[in-house]
């Protein structure tokens, strides 16, 4: 709750990793845009949420939207995400991320990857993701403010967000099929990590994502993310860490 | 997701008495406001949610926030409420409130009013409600966004949010003791409104507000909103809309 300058904690890698999670494994996310033609007037809407290879948030909208026409008017946005738990709503841990929205156009080799990443997350958003007035957009995060609880607020840069190695097209490249033989050859290992790194129940896991930084694990209505502690520096490491993790 | 005038659906009272709910049973909202200092990016965080007596919704923030200093800077915000369930988080109806929002005076009659409804909504808010630093702020909406799920998008005004009722000073005057009332000699109806008109499980269901409009329920974490279909004419109707309601 607290941003102040005065009232901020120091931003340690523990923070910085809180806040990660918080943006790559949520489903939605409330999104804040100046609404046009109003003068600068705030609307907060909700969006799905997916997750570029490099870390950078994006969304799935629709050209009818208020957010939408806001956007194209006016980049800057905000994103909030963190779930409301049990108890008081502002006892969770929320991250606030604000950013620059660029769109990324239909059928580029960026907006492959994207959906294909998208549609994995999000089995269902494929009965619509292909309409014509559907189009994603890629935010890049520009800085963040992570509360972590009552009186544990700390502020973040856009950098802070972003994953950094060089592996990232590498990874790419070999997600799906990495995804796919995981899956088919070692059922049980989604499972297993949600369990040992995400306090997660549950037997029906499946790994949904695959990227430098760490692994998006889905359930059902569930997503959660197990982020690794430095991200790989070649695509060659994803095994051994995957093998690692089982224990 | 759409609110161009172009896929706007006709507002019936049906989508108003839905609205209304969404407002008025959230425990906690996103709101969007405009950073200070930053010539105009916007800022979602999290707040807790209350209602006054004339349906006006209210937060409680700290005047070290982020969202509180931008408030001061510009009055003007944005409200999303709306709880995610299960399936697909687009699926489910949620509310955009634009809002106008007034600082509270502490010790006023009115902080009065509204601190003693918020504490029974959110009883754990008694631990910080008077830190020097807290405040609240009434919300007035001037327009609203319903989206009831894909494609069920209606424009609403500030106006169909507001209580209008001759009764609402006469029933908050007796508000307090008409909800120990209920507790300590009905203790049942509770958990009987919820079930019959909010489809609410449980039986330990507790009334945490009383206005000319509807009634607030209350288990645990879970919030609820008995909408009447018309207001209360005069506080000596309530009687017998409880009764009737107990049915």
């Amino acid at each position: 709750m607290a941003e102040n300058p005065s009232v901020l904690r120091e931003t340690d890698d523990e923070a910085r990793k809180l806040a990660r999670i918080l943006l790559r494994s949520a489903r939605s996310a409330a999104i804040a845009v100046i609404e046009p033609d109003s003068g600068g007037f705030p609307f907060v809407s909700r969006v799905l949420l997916g997750i570029d290879t490099d870390g950078t948030p994006v969304i799935l909208v629709s050209a009818l939207s208020t957010h939408t026409q806001a956007l194209s008017a006016d980049s800057r946005c905000s994103l909030l995400t963190g779930e409301i738990g049990k108890g008081d709503p502002l006892a969770h841990p929320r991250l606030t991320v604000q950013c620059e929205a660029e769109k990324v156009e239909r059928d580029s080799e960026v907006h492959n990857r994207i959906r294909e990443r998208f549609v994995r997350r999000h089995p269902k958003s494929e009965l619509y993701i292909d309409f014509p007035d559907f189009a994603f957009f890629r935010l890049t995060p520009l800085k963040a403010s992570l509360n972590g609880g009552f009186g544990r607020a700390y502020a973040l840069d856009g950098e802070d967000l972003r994953i950094r190695s060089p592996a990232i097209d590498d990874l790419a490249a070999m997600e799906a099929r990495a995804i796919e033989h995981m899956t088919s050859d070692h059922a049980d290992a989604a499972s297993r990590y949600a369990k040992a790194y995400c306090k997660a129940e549950g037997t029906d896991w499946r790994i949904c994502g695959l990227d430098a930084a760490g692994v998006d694990l889905i359930s059902g209505d569930q997503l959660k993310r197990l982020e690794y502690e430095e991200p790989l520096k070649s695509a060659g490491e994803l095994r051994m860490m995957l093998i690692k993790l089982y224990g």
